[in-house]
């Protein structure tokens, strides 16, 4: 099953294979990502919103090339080498594009030290409860664990829209929470054609701001052809996956 | 059992107390803590470096006070209200302290762009390998669980140790990553004695950075008395606590 995952469409497709195409020019800043990863999208995401130079290099996490894990140990996407020092972590990488590009505008967190907090609080709230409950949604096989993992994934969607000032989580300007929440508006579809799952079900204010999210032009750049998503996720819905996220919320472990 | 652990200890002892008996005053910072609480003591450890005025409030997160739940709707601690505004999750608290406070030293973060990077790195290693590893070691009933728990916390604080510069993380300079761990340091006797684990089998390495760690003045000024830590800890040993945390580790879940 390793083989499985490891043999999935080699690259971008539709918009995003046009935004890899005018990243092929060596640059100070190589972002390691793969098409399909949501946490890619999120450094990818940011490096467009912020109009860094970068290079894009396709990497398929699965199959562990040396090189790759010289840059992170850990063998996951998305990576960055810059100044050929090298860091990873989807959030530590957006974070760390903030601090080393300041005068790149948009600003991805807040100036105001305690709103600074309150994105940090929110990005938390995603990282530990909609994603994880994402995560098993896709994952659960029967009936009663689906249905309670809905529940929580509504519950905690419901809480960040509430939150959100509209139309971004802050207001007008985008920032590090609608960078970390996006990839997987992108990806809901998933769990509306499998899972029951619908956008209206969650709250007005959720389906309001999701649309502002899907539509945003970093989004959009970003996100490869419907088609090529789905075997990868078939392999997440019949429990077969064998990703790190996905090892980990099979054995009720921290996604690394 | 909710109602063993809500019957802990009700104040901190020993040094802590003294630390306590110097922040009654009302102040526009306040800081709501558990003395008994590891979370709390990474936010109590950032104040006390950075020398920011505070009022200590002791809360018990087991009773879930109203007036608490407003200001931490998740009832735990440790939480903060700055200027009538409610924040919470020790690392962000921390952080905050450093953004709010940018005049006070120590800078718990290095001003480097990719420093920081490094920082936020090992504190999410010590937030995804550390805890969840020693939690589980403490959990865990059965021996080849133990020594399964055991092996991944010694590894994880090893890899950890062999990347601090020394004395502390960054070298001389107290920071965020110091934070971050020590307090699982202050509480390491416990596994010493119940759990097999010695931090000479870990590395000296890290028998060098631990005896640093422990001996800092903030991490001494916020401990209490080890006779007070025991009979909590003797609930999570029986695998019988209540708290968030050991509720997570034992469903399989993310710690809160």
């Amino acid at each position: 099953m390793a083989i499985a995952d490891a043999d999935l469409f080699p690259h971008a497709t539709g918009e995003a294979a046009k935004t890899v195409a005018k990243h092929t020019e060596p640059q100070e800043l190589v972002f390691y990502a793969g098409w399909f990863c949501p946490y890619a999208q999120r450094g990818w995401i940011a490096l467009e919103e912020k109009g860094i130079p970068y290079q894009y290099k396709e990497i398929n996490p699965y199959h562990k090339e040396k090189h790759f894990l010289a840059i992170n140990p850990k063998g996951l996407v998305p990576a960055i080498e810059y100044q050929n020092k090298p860091l990873y972590e989807s959030l530590i990488i957006s974070e760390f594009l903030e601090d080393a590009f300041p005068t790149h505008e948009p600003h991805l967190l807040p100036a105001d030290p305690f709103a600074r907090a309150q994105a940090r609080l929110w990005i938390d709230h995603i990282s530990k409860a909609v994603i994880p409950a994402f995560q098993r949604l896709l994952q659960s096989q029967e009936a009663p664990k689906q249905a309670a993992a809905l529940e929580e994934l509504k519950t905690a969607l419901r809480t960040l829209a509430q939150n959100a000032k509209g139309p971004y989580f802050f207001g007008e300007g985008w920032s590090l929470v609608d960078t970390a929440i996006a990839p997987w508006v992108t990806r809901d579809y998933i769990q509306q054609e499998h899972r029951g799952y619908k956008r209206e079900d969650v709250s007005p204010e959720w389906v309001a701001y999701a649309g502002k999210l899907e539509t945003r032009e970093s989004v959009v750049k970003t996100r490869s052809e419907k088609r090529h998503y789905e075997p990868i996720y078939g392999r997440y819905l019949r429990d077969e996956a064998q990703s790190e996220a996905a090892k980990a919320i099979r054995a009720g472990r921290v996604i690394p």
